[in-house]
């Protein structure tokens, strides 16, 4: 069992969360403020292992975050947790910088983009935690039941911290992901992100959300 | 047997031409000048099915050209080969918009990602051809052999004329590719060559370059 932190009451948070607690592991949500309804509907359904608390709480519950708000304020929600709180934690980011201000299908923010990231401006806020990007590229259902799409597909993972990267695919491998590529630094990130464009067309096109990416040929 | 143009003389050029006389079509390599020395080899090499030219040339020569142009200078080709010559003609672009000018590893050129790519920007130029992109995420050899990375692997295609795409998706068949997806028009192309930041970085991590993407789960 471990403590592990969500930051973020969305459907991905509460996805994750809820599948943690079924793992055996006690989580804390947090949020903006200590009585988020979403957050306490959550842990009311969830049992003894599911606690809640605001952003500040959750980073200091546990030396692993995951980090599961929308991309757009995710800065701002480093900044409300406390840069010092976060020192040396493990902090798993699968948000991606989704544009939305131009209507539909979102394109990324430029300056989360192309020649950076949000993984490597998260990192950059936070340079004395371990930021690990993963998970991003897939729906929430996926990334906590890798099995949903076969189970046959590639995960990928980046960051600066090799023994963080450890700790995160040991929970990756829990949601049944067994296939982890690793991609070295943060700054794979780029390439995590770039996933995205990609993948909304294919969900557009299909309309099925239930996909993953492999790569063949390795 | 197709007529087939090839535009540029590089390793992709070589490579699918090669490929393509081997299948036995009747392919023209069409380069800035008429007695360009890689062309002259390359066709002096392959046959009498091999034939060379200037860009206006190979522009007359066939109803589908496949551009193998480096992205940055793939616009001033088109303009170099008539863009009236070009009229209903099928493209098919497997061009990427890659920016070296920071170092490797390369960005994609700000102008032609996120909320553009080069494939849109070529359509915008040929109006009256029809562009269909296709193969920029694998590398040349596993262009013309899907089997190199195992042949499971999922071929992406998009663009506006769907006649023009069952065309090129015959020509991916014969180069192995029985996995297509259509990805809609030629806004997909945004997604296609946002593929590229990942290649990059597994090629780089992993040092296999015969390697390519599969969709799980559809």
């Amino acid at each position: 069992m471990k403590n592990i932190s969500i930051f973020g009451t969305g459907a991905v948070g509460r996805t994750l969360g809820t599948k943690l607690v079924q793992l055996g592991h006690r989580v804390m949500m947090g949020s903006r403020t200590k009585d988020n309804e979403k957050a306490m509907e959550w842990a009311d359904k969830n049992g003894q292992n599911a606690l809640y608390g605001n952003f500040e709480d959750a980073a200091e519950f546990s030396n692993i975050i995951i980090n599961c708000t929308k991309g757009a304020i995710t800065l701002e929600v480093f900044e409300l947790a406390g840069i010092n709180k976060l020192k040396n934690k493990i902090i798993l980011d699968l948000s991606n910088p989704l544009d939305f201000s131009n209507g539909m299908p979102p394109s990324l923010y430029p300056q989360w983009s192309n020649t950076y990231s949000l993984g490597e401006a998260i990192q950059d806020k936070l340079p004395e935690s371990k930021v690990v990007k993963s998970l991003n590229m897939v729906n929430c259902e996926v990334m906590a039941d890798a099995t949903l799409c076969g189970g046959s597909a590639s995960m990928f993972i980046c960051g600066n911290d090799d023994e963080a990267k450890k700790e995160i695919a040991s929970i990756l491998n829990e949601f049944g992901w067994t296939k982890i590529i690793d991609l070295g630094d943060i700054k794979g990130a780029r390439g995590l992100e770039s996933l995205l464009p990609i993948w909304v067309r294919l969900w557009s096109t299909t309309g099925n959300g239930h996909i993953a990416f492999d790569i063949v040929g390795l």
